[in-house]
């Protein structure tokens, strides 16, 4: 193995001392040394390809600059597009991403927040498992610096970045009925997560405000669990029962996939048949013969702003925790309008 | 902060000596305690919510259970999805994963080469940027325990696992032509990777095997910098020239996405006006109008094969040199029969 480049090999090529190296490339505030040594340490520093040792550093600072992701699933695109920007944000202010996937389940969280806790990660970027309110307590009380994304859970105080989910949902309902539906389903996920509640509240809210009834089997609860058969179960409900709806709105973009899957099986058409609107985008939902309109997350606004208040507050765990609340957009195309 | 618990608690509570306890928790491989006694330690553990201190194990191993992770893009569904297995795979033996978006750039290869070892990874999955063979070369020389994944440099002597790109583009090709075309193009980067190379060679050499002449325009090297336009330019070449292709291979899901986007703008039809296969699969080519005919490939032996070479060279730096390739698999659907 190569001998590694040290503070004394930077040194002795400038000609000055250990310490004003090691003052240089650990980045103190104020100016000891002239600008001018100061680039040339640093140009040193690059062509010996000097590789300061974290884990020293980590000692010594008590940083790791590490940062933990906790997702429901990376391969899910909106995880998968929040995780390539947070990488991006982090990497800015010289952060690592440990990441990992608890696929909705509170055990497997809390099982990834031990697991990074133990790698001593300076602090979490977390979308919330129903059920895990204990383990974002257990980060309070142990001073462990986190950011809630996605989720959020409105009896604990804490940072987090969400959107409103209601005014989403409420917006996306009212579409479907200025543009022609009154019999309207939604199929969301069986969950007492917050965002899901309050995308659904602001359905039924918007049903409301339009003076329409929602029929018994139009509010579809779907577990994460088991979501391709009970997706289908829930439009059969929908389509092929005396209260068959004219309209459905998809709470998240894994929910619309197996959706839109099932209603080309069953041979409806997009809008004709039935109008759609859904959570999320993606590639498939432009490819998706009818193109979709549909609620656009601010994804750039979830990543870069955890990452600035995560940082923030690992550097002064005494700041005050910020919540940010970002707005949705309605992205217009072709599956609305029917007739 | 609450006190963390340590080896001492779990002693005086099972009664036994600390030395038992932290070998129990250590895993040693001899057998020097009962079982009996080994099962309750752990219970204790257990229930005392025991967090052995990763910083602290890890000066004394020498090992981080930290594995870095570089692919070119964690938002391309392909990496993505690789993405998740060698996390569910790592877990399964106490690793995490760092990881990082190269941009198929060399030096933000390097880049990220160097700022995970920094923080002590015990080895590199990596997806190799074309020009990186340097970075490939200075893991060799640093002892730092690497598998590729996808991509591999023919001349460097290291572990990998890809798939036999040669034969999935001969046998695509072939597929087009067995479905009736003779006019048929390739969209590639432009790359002096092996894969890109081989996907390329394939495509000629079934073309050569089924007596079929090349036309100037039919080989497209697209830039990765600069994909949109350059992907345009390419298919304005093959479809609005007096060399008109009836069929296109797309050499990756990426040029895909761009390549049906376009050519639905330019209101040709699938498979009628032109036939299609793509390498990669995706939600997008199942929702595409007409189902795509892919190069399906083995996204699951990539990553279960690649965590385990790692975690073995790991454990033992000695084992010879690991190779796997991997054979890809032709999804049949409807994009190819035209007429």
């Amino acid at each position: 193995m190569k001998k590694k480049v040290s503070l004394k090999d930077i040194a002795k090529k400038v000609g000055v001392s250990t310490a004003t190296v090691s003052y240089v490339l650990s980045k103190g505030e104020e100016s000891r040394v002239s600008l001018k040594v100061a680039e040339k340490v640093k140009k040193a520093a690059r062509e010996l390809n000097y590789r300061p040792n974290q884990i020293a550093k980590s000692l010594k600072s008590g940083k790791t600059f590490t940062i933990g992701l906790i997702v429901a699933d990376i391969s899910n695109p909106f995880f998968a597009h929040i995780a390539r920007i947070v990488e991006d944000e982090a990497k800015k202010l010289d952060y690592t991403v440990l990441f990992g996937s608890c696929d909705e389940k509170a055990d497997k969280s809390w099982d990834l927040v031990q697991f990074l806790s133990n790698r001593q990660v300076d602090g979490f970027i977390i979308a919330a498992a129903e059920g895990s309110e204990k383990q974002i307590e257990y980060l309070k009380t142990n001073n462990i610096p986190f950011v809630l994304i996605d989720r959020y859970f409105p009896e604990i105080e804490s940072n987090y970045v969400v959107i409103n989910n209601y005014k989403a949902a409420y917006k996306a309902t009212r579409r479907l009925i200025q543009t022609g539906n009154s019999r309207i389903g939604i199929i969301a996920y069986a969950s007492s997560l917050h965002h899901m509640r309050e995308r659904i509240r602001g359905y039924k809210n918007a049903m409301e405000d339009g003076n329409l009834e929602i029929k018994e089997d139009w509010v579809n609860e779907i577990r994460f669990s088991n979501i391709k058969q009970e997706v289908k179960l829930a439009i059969d409900n929908m389509l092929l029962s005396k209260n068959k709806v004219d309209a459905i709105l998809f709470a998240t973009n894994t929910l619309a996939v197996y959706g839109l899957k099932y209603i080309d099986e069953l041979n409806y058409k997009i809008p004709e048949d039935i109008a759609i609107i859904s959570f999320d985008e993606g590639e498939a939902f432009d490819f998706y013969y009818c193109p979709l309109t549909y609620v656009k997350q601010p994804l750039k606004g979830f990543g870069e702003n955890a990452v600035k208040i995560l940082t923030d507050q690992i550097s002064d765990p005494a700041l005050k925790k910020e919540q940010v609340c970002l707005e949705a957009e309605l992205i217009i195309r072709k599956s609305c309008k029917r007739g």
